[in-house]
C-alpha cells in the first residue's frame, strides 16, 4: 500500500488495479441471509446491504463498530465570480464550528457512534477561479489527493466523507457539465440559498468555463472544477476501496467528486453506497447514472457528510441483524408451510 | 390518568379528549431551528421533526435518551381459512425467539439504544375467525386495549409499537376495507409470502368477512377484524397522546391499528410520525390517507417494529442536532450576504 503518491501516474496506476470483494464471504452472507428467522426478503434493502458489506469485508458475518467520518474544507477561486449566498470566511468559521462541537455533524457523529476528523486545506489560498484557468496545478492536485489518501484510517470498518468550502456546489455542478454534457442548468441548483438572479448567475459562470476549458477525463475534470476539498474526497474514497473498506457516499458535491473516479476507472465506486438524495436535484441525476439508489431521501442539503452520516445507522442496523439474528434451526422457528 | 378501563365508553372519552402540543415549546423550537449554524431548511425533513417533537415534549430543545418498544404477538382464528404461509405455531415461537435476543427487533433495538418489551396475549386462545363472527367479544376488546395502555413506560420519551401474529396482514387489509371502503384487493398483499392462488383466497375470505359483518366505526373495525396484537398497539399509542410521548408507527399492520383510532378520533394521531413505507403496498395507501409521509423506504416488511425502531436513530438525529447544534451569534459563524 503507497503510504502516499509522488506523481499523478502512480495514482492512475492504482485507480486501474482495484480489489473486488471476496467472492467466498459474498456467498457466505447470502446463505446466512437465508437461514436467519425472517421471511425471505423481509428485511428489504438491508439485507442486500449486508451482503454486500460482508464481501467488501472478506467475512460472512461482520459488525460495524469503527465507523470514520472524514470532513474535508476548501477555499474556491470561483466565489470571485458572485457564485454564493454566504460569504468565502464562513468556510474557516465553520471548520471553527466543528473544532468547537457545534456543528451539525458533530451531532451526528455523536448518534452514529463515528470518529469525526476535519482537514482544512490552504483555507488562506483559494483554488485558481476555474472560468479563467484550472483551478489547480497538477502538484496541487496530487497534494489534495494524497492529503485524502492518508487521511483515511485503515482500522476503520466504514468511511464517510464531507466536505465545507463556499462555492463548492458551483464547482460540483460544473464537474457534472464537465462529465456528462448538456447545459450547466441541468446541474446547477441554488446550494446554499442563492436567488433566482444568482441561480442564472451560477449557470453562465458554469457554462463559461466548461466552454473555456474542454476536458473530460475524469481526473482532469476534477483538477480543472475541483476544490481542493472534492479532490480529498477521491483520494480518501480510493484510498478506502484499496482498504476494502465500505463508503457512504454524501450529497452532491461528494458524488461529483466520485463520479470523477468513476469516469476515469469505471467499478471505482463499486464499494459506495449512496446515504441519501440531496434536495440539490441534480444529485439524484448523477445517482442514477452512477446506479446508486439513495438510502435515504429526507430533503437534506447540507453538506459535510451529514446526509451519510445519517445512514451510518442504517448499515450498522443492516450488519446487526444480518450478524446476530438467530437462524431457524437456532430458534426452533418453524418455515414456510 | 386512567391505569387502565373498566368500559369501552371510558376510553372513547379519553379519545375525545386528547392533549395537544404545546404552541409555547413549538414556538421556541421553531425560533431556535433559525438561528443555528446551518442554512435555513439545510437539514430537510430534521428540521420539521425535531420542532414536532418539540412542541409534545413541551420543551424548545429536548433529546431522545430513552425510546420504548413494544411488540405485542397474538393468534388469529382467520387462519383457519388458509390466509398465511406459516403455520399458527410460529407466532409463539417466535415470542421465545424475541425472549432468546435472536429476532431482528432485538438487533434493532440494540442499535437504536431502544428498551425493548414483548407482550403475548392469550396465545393459546386465538381470536374467533372474523369470516364467521366478530374477532373478538366487547370484554376481549377491552382487556387488549388495557393491556397496551398498560404497557407504556410514562418515562420514556420516544415509542415504537409493533407486532407478531402469523395471519394478522388478513386482519389488516380486512380493517383497510372496512374502514376505506372497495375491494379487498386494493388492500391486500402477500404478507410474509403467499402465493398467486393463496392471495386469491386471501382476498376472497377479506371480501366474504367485510359483507357479512358491515361496521364502519373505527373502534368495532378493530374490534371486529383486528388481533389482539393490533388492539393493544391501539391502546398504547393512545396512551403515548395522554402522556405526550411521540410515536413512531410501523408497517402496514401498526398503520391499520392506529387508522381505526383516527376514524374514531380525527387527528388522534397527530403526535405519530410514519417510521417507514412496508414493500406490503397498502401500506403507502394508508399513509397517503392518514397524511404521514414514511421517513424510509427500504423494502421492509417484517413487523415486530422493525422499521420504526430502524427510525429512531434518524429521530434521534434530529433532535441531537436541533438541540445540540451552536447558534449563528455562539459560533461567530456570518450569515448570508
Amino acid at each position: 500500500m503507497p503510504e502516499s503518491f509522488s506523481s499523478l501516474n502512480e495514482f492512475i496506476s492504482v485507480l486501474s488495479n482495484l480489489p473486488a470483494p471476496d467472492p467466498e464471504a459474498y456467498s457466505a452472507a447470502q446463505a446466512r441471509n437465508g437461514m436467519l428467522t425472517k421471511p425471505p426478503g423481509a428485511l428489504g434493502r438491508l439485507e442486500e446491504i449486508a451482503i454486500w458489506y460482508a464481501g467488501w469485508r472478506g467475512e460472512a458475518a461482520p459488525k460495524i463498530t469503527a465507523p470514520q467520518v472524514l470532513v474535508f474544507a476548501g477555499n474556491h477561486g470561483v466565489v470571485a465570480q458572485g457564485v454564493s449566498a454566504f460569504p468565502a470566511e464562513v468556510t474557516a468559521q465553520m471548520v471553527g464550528n466543528f473544532a468547537a462541537n457545534g456543528a451539525a455533524i458533530n451531532q451526528l457523529c455523536e448518534v452514529a457512534g463515528a470518529k469525526l476528523e476535519v482537514i482544512a486545506i490552504n483555507l488562506d489560498t483559494p483554488t485558481q477561479d476555474f472560468t479563467i484557468e484550472p483551478a489547480m496545478d497538477k502538484s496541487e492536485f496530487l497534494a489534495a489527493l494524497n492529503i485524502g489518501w492518508e487521511a483515511v484510517d485503515p482500522n476503520c470498518d466504514l468511511l464517510v466523507v464531507g466536505e465545507m468550502g463556499i462555492g463548492n456546489t458551483t464547482s460540483a455542478a460544473a464537474i457534472a457539465t464537465a462529465l456528462f454534457g448538456g447545459s450547466a442548468s441541468n446541474w446547477t441548483g441554488r446550494g446554499t440559498g442563492v436567488t433566482d438572479e444568482g441561480l442564472i448567475r451560477k449557470e453562465d459562470v458554469i457554462n463559461k468555463a466548461v466552454t473555456r476549458q474542454a476536458v473530460s477525463s475524469g481526473l482532469e475534470v476534477l483538477r480543472c472544477f475541483g476544490g481542493r476539498e472534492l479532490v480529498a474526497m477521491a483520494g480518501a474514497i480510493t484510498r478506502a476501496r484499496r482498504e476494502r473498506i465500505p463508503v457512504i457516499l454524501d450529497g452532491f458535491i461528494c458524488t461529483a467528486a466520485a463520479a470523477c473516479l468513476h469516469k476515469t476507472a469505471s467499478g471505482s465506486l463499486d464499494h459506495c453506497v449512496a446515504g441519501h438524495v440531496s434536495a440539490e436535484s441534480a444529485h439524484g441525476r448523477i445517482l442514477d447514472i452512477l446506479d446508486k439508489p439513495p438510502l435515504l431521501n429526507l430533503g437534506m442539503r447540507l453538506g459535510e457528510g451529514s446526509g451519510a452520516t445519517l445512514a451510518i445507522n442504517i448499515l450498522k442496523s443492516a450488519l446487526a441483524c444480518h450478524s446476530g439474528m438467530a437462524t431457524f434451526d437456532q430458534a426452533g422457528v418453524s418455515q414456510e408451510k
